[in-house]
């Protein structure tokens, strides 16, 4: 069928893209992270804070996924970070577009680059953008069973954080629960309960990435990333 | 380029199949509504409430769409209404698949159909089922600028429900921001805040929901549609 081979198309030429990306960022001995969520699960706002976090520590960039808008980026700029806002009419980044991105925003001075997808908990999913691990931010508030109505994100997932878990008293659900389902479709992922407002769970979630970022470090200096790249 | 003519061939072909939609909706004087919106806002549990209230009232079927599970649907069942499950590995639904879901879902005994369409804010907004009106169900908890970073939901929508609202004493969203952001990006949408948890501002979206069945009764009427079933 026409449309179905196009799509195997598109996400084959994606793929691609996404091993051209990681040679690039091996190269550069850059670690990447791709992170996604549904829309409002405070995607951003978890940036701002880990950013002042580790400020003086690690030097980290921010690509932005929008639909519509620079708010993201203005957001991340004035928390001091670089960022490179891409606006699509996707609804989710490919590639390509961080190809794209790549030969407008400087990442040579970064440790670390962040990729903040658009908002949404399917479409994202399917797209390797070359990232060398995946990030997911649950709204907790949003319900328990989510997880197994929309299991390829979770799946796909190496650390998941459930967000807003100040505000889980005030609703009926359950945060073990939660968590649960979260495994029962992702055994491997590392689930983080956090809230990015009160800061409740945030060194866990700090000591994750650093963790991350080490462990990346280390895989390039084995697979050789740094003759690449021997000024580093 | 290929990809593009393949996409706006699946619209047009999807276009084909809402008229062919709405000429049986029509014929069967059956109201139709797309209910909307990102993961977890709460459109089930919107339902669950929504028979309770008009339970005696109208005859209201929900055909369900998600990913994966039968969770929503057997919710409406206990809710003590008909709904038919549909599974699509797509991020949201499209037209003839309402109309293969028709030709095993009896909704001759209905005077309401509410299709819930995957949780998602981006790809359900550009697929027409062949409804009579669009409702979004937005949670407030997740911020008060999303309307302009994602306008095409919002702007296609009739009614703009801002759920949650019992939460957002805990949170930094202000709801008349909310609201103006709302009417900013669809100045012609009636917008609700409500709590399907605590109850406030149902009435108002009952008062809604039955004023637009009864708009849309008229308007079969006046264009004809007793005629084509005349033993209605």
């Amino acid at each position: 069928m026409e449309r179905v081979s196009v799509e195997a198309k598109v996400l084959k030429k994606n793929d691609e893209f996404a091993a051209e990306n990681r040679a690039l960022f091996e190269a550069r001995r850059l670690v990447v992270f791709n992170m996604w969520s549904a829309p409002g699960a405070g995607k951003t706002t978890l940036l701002e804070r880990t950013l002042k976090e580790l400020e003086g520590r690690l030097r980290i960039g921010v690509i932005e996924g929008d639909i519509q808008t620079e708010i993201d980026a203005d957001r991340i700029r004035s928390a001091g970070a670089p960022a490179y806002q891409i606006n699509t009419s996707r609804c989710h980044l490919e590639a390509n577009m961080i190809q794209e991105a790549l030969e407008r925003f400087p990442v040579d001075e970064l440790d670390v680059l962040i990729i903040e997808n658009i908002g949404n908990m399917v479409c994202p999913a399917s797209y390797d953008l070359g990232e060398h691990a995946r990030i997911m931010l649950y709204s907790s508030t949003e319900g328990a069973e989510k997880p197994r109505k929309y299991p390829k994100m979770f799946f796909r997932s190496d650390c998941v954080l459930l967000n807003k878990v100040d505000l889980v008293p005030y609703t009926n659900v359950s945060v073990d629960e939660l968590r649960a389902n979260v495994l029962a479709v992702s055994p491997r992922a590392v689930v983080l309960p956090i809230s990015c407002r009160t800061g409740e769970g945030f060194s866990a979630w700090i000591d994750w990435l650093t963790a991350a970022v080490e462990r990346q470090r280390e895989a390039f200096h084995v697979s050789g990333g740094a003759r690449t790249n021997p000024g580093d």
